[in-house]
């Protein structure tokens, strides 16, 4: 399943996964850009681009289904063909959720979505994104699992810059209202569910490697 | 794929994946029976029941793993299996939301999570979650891929329901502060995705069934 001189179906749908991470990870880079720069522009890009993004997980579903038809999978491989279908859908969902930021920017414009004194929260929660992707695409490429406890580590700051995201918004000190409230709160609702699904990536991953059982990400609420 | 005196293992996955329909939809339904009425046993009884869903989720991918080791099941039935997988991932989905409404009211305990000038918006999302869910069971059951426009209407439905809500809250008459802002946000939102996710899994029979690519879908941001 390593790369060689003539990859193997299963490498070449391995690779596809990969190129996915990163265009999921620029899209949420760019749309927590135009969230910060109420970008208009770089919103319109994010969310144009999502196609993109279905498509090629689509052509990925499409592939390990007529590598399941082809009835030559072994065990392992065939774990690894419903593992890649699983990410696939995950990657796509990593997508809806960038997509999702970038219209909120656009739905603000002029105006920025998030007020000034969050900006910072959503800053960290951008980088943490980026941080928990990238990862996520080094733990399909190289099928290093050890990646994994890092990975929870992001996921536990995502989880961490939430939850403080509530008490910020609640306190008696907040001053931007409900439409701001209901806003920053979608929005960061939609990092953690970023973060949950690369999570569920990297475990799909260990998952094919170990034989271990997967286990489903225990969701924020 | 019929049911016989001796039925196949796909129709047994099937069977499975019509009862774990019915636990999403009693989930769904405690749950916003123990949110508008803020009755925390009844919260409590929905989150320790996910766990069950969960693991009758689990079953069924393992069986579906299994018929694919087999590797005797022809073009269609292989298209089944994968439905299946995704379906039950969407079931999952799907009972982890009814297990947020519950928390939720479980939170708020013994307030009520939603004030009294939304419990009937609620109480119709609940509603539309239940009939939504129950004709995605039928679809499951009898492939009468016909019911998929009574489907949509119910979630164009539940979509309107949770557009309506952000009128309600982002009115001057809001009298309910910020934190109920989010609450009931959140949960609208929950309520909209559990729909979405009947779709979803609507779609994927209709793909099995008709052989017609899966429709992504649209999701709400």
């Amino acid at each position: 399943m390593m790369s060689t001189a003539n990859p193997g179906p299963l490498t070449l749908v391995n690779n596809d996964l990969v190129a996915i991470t990163t265009l999921v990870g620029s899209a949420m880079n760019l749309a927590t850009q135009s969230l910060l720069d109420a970008d208009l522009s770089l919103a319109e890009k994010v969310i144009q681009a999502d196609a993109n993004i279905d498509t090629l997980c689509s052509a990925v579903e499409d592939r390990c289904l007529e590598l399941l038809e082809d009835k030559r999978s072994t065990g392992s491989e065939l774990r690894s063909i419903i593992g890649a279908l699983r990410i696939a859908a995950s990657l796509e969902r990593m997508g809806d959720l960038a997509e999702h930021v970038a219209k909120q920017a656009r739905m603000r414009y002029p105006n920025a979505a998030v007020p000034q004194d969050l900006r910072e929260t959503f800053a960290i929660m951008g980088g943490v994104a980026e941080a928990i992707v990238s990862k996520s695409g080094a733990v399909i490429a190289t099928k290093d699992v050890s990646l994994a406890s890092e990975i929870a580590i992001h996921d536990a700051e995502m989880d961490f810059r939430h939850r403080e995201l509530f008490t910020i918004v609640l306190s008696p000190s907040w001053a931007h209202g409900v439409e701001a409230a209901i806003d920053v709160t979608l929005l960061s609702r939609y990092y953690e569910r970023y973060a949950d699904h690369a999570v569920s990536v990297t475990r799909r991953v260990i998952n094919v490697v170990t034989g271990e059982p997967y286990v489903a990400v225990d969701i924020t609420s």
